[in-house]
C-alpha cells in the first residue's frame, strides 16, 4: 500500500502538466479513416488486412513515413515489429512504451487494435504539435501478429520458441515468413527479448470488445489484468447404437450425457460470484446420423478468469460434478488439455491508480474491469508495470464488421492515454 | 374378435400338417457360408455386398440358378426383385409370399436381410426334399436396395414416385439404373404395384437388431409392427458473441439450449409407459470455435413408436416444453421436418396368432414385440395380410461386421416360417 500512496500524492501536485495538452479529434478521425482504406472490403464493409498480408505490409509503411516525418528513429525489430522513438529530456531513464496492432481478422473490423496505434500517434503528434519534450524517451510499436498468437509481443516478452515461428498463419506464410515481410529478421526473433524492468512502463488503448461500458454509460474501463484462458478436448465415450431397436433405458447416449455436461459447466461457472466465464463452442457428435444413438461426442471447455486459482477450483468442481454424471449415464468422460495461449496477466496497480485519477481529471466516467480477450499488453506486463485503458464498444461487436466506437470515444481514450504517459512522466520510480 | 377366433380352432385341427416336415440345419448353414463370400470383406470381416453392386448382381444370379434348379419359375420383376413362384394345388388361390432382401450397407453384416433369403430358400428346399405341395402357390420374394429406401417392396406396394426412380445409392447408380442392373426395367416401375388383396399373406423372417430377445433368453420376436418414425432438423438461433468477453448472464448461447432441448426430448420421450423412443444423433453448432458462444445450433430429432398419434403426442408435448425453453434461454427454436421413410405398419394379428401358436407348438419361447428398425414388410403390409418373426441378435448389434445370429436360432426361425406358412395354407380365408 505504500507503493500506491507515493504516486497519487505526486498526481496531485503535478496535474497540470498533463492536462494542458489536448489532442485533436478531426485529426485522429482523420488518420481513422486513412488506415481503413488500407484493406477495405467494399462487400462486406469489414477490413482484411490480416497480419502479413500485402494490406498489412502497405499500412505499416504508411505509418513508418508518418512517424519518420513526425520526427521520430523507426526501426523494424526481427518480430516485424514497428518500434519507433522519441527522444526524451533523460535518455538515461527507460523509455515509456505504449502501442497496439494494425493487423485483423479475416473480415475483421475497423477498431480491434487500430484504435490504440491511432491513438499512440495522435498522442505524437499532439506532442509534436506542442512543441513538448517528454523526461523518458517514448517508444511507439505496433506488434505484429496479434491476431494470431500476439506474436509480437510475444517476442518482446520471450515467450517464444522455435516451433512458433513456424506456425502457418491465415496469410499463408508462417510466422517467420512474416516477420520478413515487415522487415524482421527470422534468425533473430528469438534474442529481442527485452529485459524486465527495461521500460517504465507500457501502456494500451483498446476497443473493450464487450457491451458493459456501453451498457452501463461508461466512458472508460480500467483494466485490471488480461483474464487466464484455459481450453480442453472433452471426449464422451457411450455405445452408438440403433435409434430405433434400442430401448430409451439400454442406451449410452454419448449426445445425452454432453448435453448434461454443457449445463453442468454453466452451473458450475454461474454458481459463484464473479466475472470468471465458462464456454462449450465446439461439439461434435460420432457417427452422427438423426438414425443413429451418438457413441462418442467430442466438445471443447474453455474457462477464463483473472485469477489462475479460480479456474483450478472451477476447473476441479467440474471434474468432480463430472464423475457423478458419468457414473449416472453409463459414459466415459475424459478431459485432455489444448495449448492456448493465456496465464492471466495483472496490470500495475500503480498504473490503474494513475489512469484513474488521470479519468477524474478529465470528468471521464469510469470503472475498472478485466479484460475478457487476450491482448499485446498481456505479454508486455511480464517485461514492465502495464496499464490499459478500454473504450466502450457498440453492442460488445467484435472481430466483425460491424465492430463499432464512436469518435467521440476514441478521442476521449486518446486524450487519457496522453495524460497518463505524462503523468507516468513526472514519476521517477513507483 | 369373431375372425380372430376362427383359425385358432382351425390350427388345432390342423397342427399335424404343419409339424412333419423339418428343415435342415446343415444345409441353411452351408447356404449361409455360401452366401456370406459375394462381398465377404475379407479386411474387416464385414460384407460390401451392397444393393446394385457387382457382388450383389453376382449373388442373385446364384440364387436364381439355385431355386430355378429347385423347380421354381424365376422372374426379375421391373424394379429388380427376383420372384420365385412355385405352383400349388390350386392355382386360383391367391399366393402365400415370404422374402427379405440380400444387400446390406457398407462394411455391413451377414445377417441382417440375409437369414431371410436364406429361410425362404430353405423353406423351398424341404417342401421339395419331401416333395410337398402347398395348396396355394408360393412365391419367394428377394426385394431390391431395402438398405437405402426399400426400394423394390415400395415397388410392389405402389409406394415410389418418379423422383424416386431418380435418387442416387451408395453403389454410384440410381435406383432405376440399379434396377435394371438386377434384370428390371427403369420405364415399368411405377407399374408393378400390386393389389391389395392379391396375396394370401406375407411373411418376413428377420433379426432383431436389437438386444430384448437376447437379454431375455427368448427364442422368437412376434413383431407387433414397424414403428413409424418421424425426422426434424431443429435449429436453435441465439447470438454469437466473444467467450472471453461476453459475461454469463448477457449470454444467449444456443448451444447451452441446445443441450437443455436433447435432455427436455429424453424427458418427455421416458416420461409415459410404452416402447417409444426418442433420439437426438446429429448436431452442429456455428460458428464452432472453443473461444466463441455458439449463435446458432442445428440438430436432429428423430421419434419412433407403433402408434402414429403416439408421435403426434410427443411431438406436441416437445414443442410446448420447447417454447419455455425457448423464452427462458432467450433464444429462438424452429422445427422443420425432413422427409423419412416411415409411417407405422401393422401387422395382422390373425397372422400374429398362428405364428404364436406354431412357436407354441414347437416349444420355442416367444414375446410379441414392435420392431424398432424399417423392413420390406413394413411396406408389404400395405397390400397384404403380414407376420414377421425375429431372432436373436447378440448384444443388438446390427449394420455391422460384428452383426450376429447362431445357426439354432436360424435354423428355429426357418422351421417357425415354414410351420407358419403351412398353417396359413390351411385357411382358405381368414
Amino acid at each position: 500500500m505504500k507503493k500506491i500512496l507515493i504516486p497519487i500524492i505526486t498526481f496531485v501536485t503535478f496535474a497540470g502538466y498533463g492536462q494542458r495538452l489536448k489532442i485533436s479529434n478531426e485529426r485522429l478521425s482523420e488518420n481513422w479513416k486513412a488506415l481503413k482504406s488500407f484493406g477495405f472490403n467494399e462487400e462486406t464493409q469489414g477490413n482484411e488486412r490480416i497480419a502479413f498480408s500485402d494490406f498489412n505490409l502497405a499500412a505499416i509503411n504508411m505509418i513508418d513515413q508518418k512517424l519518420t516525418a513526425l520526427g521520430m528513429r523507426v526501426n523494424r525489430d526481427a518480430a516485424g515489429n514497428l518500434i519507433a522513438t522519441r527522444k526524451g529530456a533523460n535518455n538515461q531513464l527507460p523509455p515509456i512504451a505504449f502501442g497496439s496492432h494494425i493487423d485483423c481478422v479475416p473480415n475483421g473490423g475497423h477498431y480491434d487494435g487500430q484504435v490504440g496505434v491511432l491513438g499512440a500517434i495522435e498522442v505524437i503528434e499532439t506532442l509534436v504539435e506542442n512543441n513538448f519534450q517528454t523526461n523518458h524517451p517514448l517508444e511507439l510499436i505496433i506488434f505484429s501478429n496479434e491476431e494470431s498468437g500476439v506474436f509480437g509481443s510475444r517476442a518482446l516478452a520471450g515467450a517464444l520458441t522455435n516451433e512458433s515461428l513456424e506456425v502457418m498463419t491465415p496469410s499463408g506464410f508462417t510466422n517467420a515468413q512474416g516477420a520478413e515481410r515487415l522487415g524482421g529478421n527470422a534468425n533473430k526473433i528469438l534474442s529481442i527479448a527485452r529485459k524486465p524492468g527495461s521500460l517504465h512502463a507500457f501502456l494500451e488503448l483498446h476497443i473493450e470488445q464487450g457491451g458493459i461500458l456501453e451498457e452501463k454509460q461508461l466512458d472508460i474501463g480500467i483494466v485490471q489484468g488480461i483474464v487466464g484462458l484455459r481450453w480442453w478436448d472433452v471426449t464422451v465415450e457411450g455405445t452408438s447404437n440403433h435409434g430405433g431397436t434400442t430401448p430409451m433405458n439400454k442406451r449410452q447416449d454419448a449426445l445425452l450425457a454432453a448435453a448434461k455436461f454443457i449445463q453442468l459447466v454453466n452451473s458450475v461457472v454461474t454458481s459463484v460470484p464473479g466475472r470468471q466465464v465458462g464456454t462449450v463452442g465446439r461439439i461434435k457428435a460420432y457417427p452422427g446420423a438423426p438414425n443413429v444413438i451418438p457413441g462418442k461426442v467430442v466438445l471443447s471447455l474453455e474457462l477464463r478468469d483473472l485469477s489462475e486459482a479460480k479456474i483450478d477450483q472451477l476447473f476441479a468442481e467440474i471434474k468432480t460434478k463430472t464423475d457423478s454424471l458419468a457414473t449416472d449415464s453409463q459414459v466415459k468422460f475424459s478431459f485432455s488439455p489444448i495449448s492456448a495461449t493465456g496465464k492471466a496477466a495483472l496490470t500495475d496497480e500503480r498504473i490503474q491508480a494513475v489512469i484513474q485519477n488521470e479519468a477524474e481529471n478529465l470528468n471521464f466516467s469510469y470503472q475498472y474491469m478485466p479484460s475478457g480477450a487476450g491482448h499485446d499488453a498481456q505479454e508486455m506486463s511480464h517485461i514492465a508495470p502495464t496499464g490499459m485503458i478500454f473504450i466502450p464498444s457498440k453492442a460488445g461487436i467484435s472481430h466483425a464488421p460491424e465492430e463499432y466506437s464512436t469518435f467521440k470515444d476514441m478521442g476521449q481514450g486518446t486524450q487519457l492515454l496522453l495524460n497518463t504517459i505524462l503523468s507516468l512522466d513526472q514519476l521517477k520510480e513507483y
